[in-house]
């Protein structure tokens, strides 16, 4: 009998463990440091919470199962509806804004490819509560105050923005709504990731008038959004219709400007008209985080969803934030080579000098881990040297070494060994330890 | 449409989430100090890996699944089978002893009952390796530490343990072996948790004979395993016929006595007959973490296992751990007014005294996040005291109150108000905060 694990998923051995936490630990940070609280939903909910928002189309990359009650369940693919399901049970008890993350565990049954598995970790970041730019502004902040945090600069990943409300407004002062403009936006979305060629092709098939596609490429091709010209003259400048929405649109996308600005992260961030999510429910400011040279899947996406608590039975509030899986953002740390020495230290490693010490090195562990010290020892009744060897490999910073003439302490690093008082070490740790 | 969560899943709000998160940290904290290394599996596997390690009655609380590729999957009820499958593929490479532990979700279908529900979160402790009582005592080790550090005492909990390997012996030699011995432990499991008329009625059944259920009745008797006795002296005074196999089990409870003692826990842990563990696999000491009043299900249950390994298609290598749940745990920790207060707190909250200051309040924000500092500011632009008033349901350390003449800094504890150089405070934090 040979067991494997399912393709697609990911055994986390030790050393892949330290890594996955220590990411998971920056996202948790980083939320927390910006005014964050955590949250967490089950991992299996009733498959029409996924339908729901996302459509049947989701239901082929779900894992679903019927349970012995005869209930329709699925694996949850995000964790968005669930999200959206429990403030709405708690909306009038819930002060506002909410701002609440989560790092939950998703599936998804798709086919492995580089940097997308059917198994995997997503940091979701979310305000609910203001239709105000600020929380767009907001959630992109927290975003980048992680991945600062974990040693990409602005060089590394930027956060492209754009507006898909002004989208919309574009498209339809061309003519195209409706299913049309679901069509065209989810061409757009490819736009990144396809030969031009194939990209200019897809585009006409779904535009199928040439106005149309030299409006919509004079609106790509518009690269910024001025903080102090007037709507009016950046739509101008874009070949805009400039109808109400279209000049409240940008009015909003300079506001998140203003705000990125404000919040000393202008830098990582450009206005790139390309930027569309594939998912039918963004409403306003939508991004994704890209590395530099744009050679892998975005890192994270997002944007605001003001309509998606009232679409699963909530009253018509508010709402913006994003996901950051882990796989896309490892190999990323991984290519920059941002990923330290993870391994974790004990303090103290117990050694002895002769067997019949054990019994007191086994109790010097027991009361050293008892005051809050990692200290660990070897199951082999070897001689000093081999314990030490032993040491050495789980990074101990000090051996202590029982003898029958007294106890040592040894440095691990200088090799400096001296005379050791068990009681002072117990009772006064830091002034043994030097810390 | 009104969307709820399955029956037997919880749902985290932030409140909860922070038990969670206590309970968790405690736990891996303990696994840290004590020497194990974290791992985690997928969360689904092939359905024949929990089949393979007990049998097809587990079938019943999976669930199981068919994917797209018609694989037969299942989420896992147990992260043990798992942690074989992984050592298994790995043995050659892992230095020995393997320490790992894991906080995996599971998920089982079982009818949701007090302390028992279908999605859970159960810390592993495992030890491959070494076939010695030490691994055992360790493993039991750091389970108390993590009940210690949670504020538990030895009048809270205790560990009840047993040899699943002598009770084999007493049934042997009783004449009760095999699929007899497996229906007699079973009933002897539930003794605890059935009224004695009732267990009286499901013992004689199993054994049918009034001579060994004497036998088994004296052996669940006898008490205690001294130390300083001869195995031939314990095995007599608990009317064990003296086998070889039988006096070598009581040698190994005398010996994990001893490392209980040499690790300073024996007043936590106590030898009780009535411990079976019901899963077929265990092999020698086993052992359960029960409240004091024995009002609750176990706390935590493991013991050793030293042909599980072998059984999922790998060598002969010994193991011995544990596995303990949060459910049942977190009931005892609330009825023990253990929970302290774990809100999330902020390290500042800025205000700013009329709204034309607002852009300098979250470029405040934005560069107090960059260094490190929690900092939090209103959405809404309100009166001083009203923002104020929300830095202190934030919890708050200190708000800074941005004002025409300059920024002041206030202890929202003491209420002292003094002028801020924010220069200062940015470059020296720790000056400014007195940290």
């Amino acid at each position: 009998m040979k067991f494997i694990p399912v393709k697609g998923t990911r055994d986390f051995y030790p050393e892949a463990m330290r890594m996955r936490n220590w990411i998971a630990d920056a996202w948790r940070a980083a939320s927390l440091r910006n005014g964050f609280e955590e949250y967490d939903s089950p991992i299996f909910e009733y498959l029409d919470l996924f339908t729901a928002k996302s459509g049947d189309e989701i239901a082929s990359q779900l894992f679903n199962f019927t349970d012995r009650g005869g209930r329709n369940l699925a694996i949850r693919p995000e964790i968005t509806p669930s999200l959206a399901r429990m403030v709405n049970a708690k909306i009038n008890a819930l002060p506002r804004p909410i701002k609440w993350f989560s790092i939950p565990r998703l599936c998804r049954a798709e086919n492995p490819q580089k940097g997308r598995l059917r198994e995997f970790f997503q940091w979701n970041v979310d305000i609910i509560g203001p239709q105000d730019e600020l929380a767009d502004a907001e959630c992109v902040l927290t975003a980048v105050d992680a991945m600062r945090q974990l040693g990409l600069t602005s060089s590394d990943v930027q956060v492209h923005y754009s507006s898909r409300e002004l989208l919309s407004e574009v498209l339809e002062s061309l003519g195209i709504t409706d299913q049309g403009a679901g069509e065209v936006m989810a061409v757009l979305d490819k736009r990144n990731k396809l030969p031009a060629d194939k990209f200019d092709a897809m585009l006409s098939d779904a535009v199928g008038g040439s106005d149309a596609i030299a409006g919509i490429l004079r609106f790509l091709d518009a690269g910024s959004i001025d903080a102090s010209a007037s709507p009016e003259e950046i739509a101008a400048d874009a070949g805009i219709n400039a109808g109400e929405k279209a000049l409240g649109a940008i009015a909003k996308l300079q506001a998140f400007g203003g705000y990125l600005d404000a919040f000393g992260i202008a830098d990582w961030c450009r206005y790139d008209t390309g930027i569309v999510r594939g998912l039918a429910y963004y409403t306003g400011i939508v991004y994704e985080i890209m590395d530099a040279g744009e050679s892998l899947r975005a890192i994270a996406g997002g944007g605001r969803y003001d309509n998606l608590l009232e679409v699963l039975g909530g009253p018509g509030v508010a709402a913006s934030g994003f996901g950051m899986g882990d796989v896309v953002l490892g190999i990323l740390l991984e290519e920059k080579q941002l990923v330290g020495d993870l391994a974790d230290r004990v303090d103290l490693f117990v050694v002895d000098d002769s067997p019949e010490l054990f019994s007191e090195v086994i109790n010097l562990v027991g009361r050293l881990r008892s005051i809050g010290l990692a200290a660990e020892f070897s199951y082999k009744r070897q001689n000093v040297g081999k314990q030490l060897k032993q040491a050495d490999r789980r990074g101990a910073r000090k051996a202590i070494i029982l003898r029958n003439d007294g106890a040592f302490i040894k440095d691990m690093a200088s090799g400096e060994q001296t005379a050791c008082v068990l009681d002072e070490l117990l009772s006064d740790p830091a002034s043994v330890l030097g810390r």
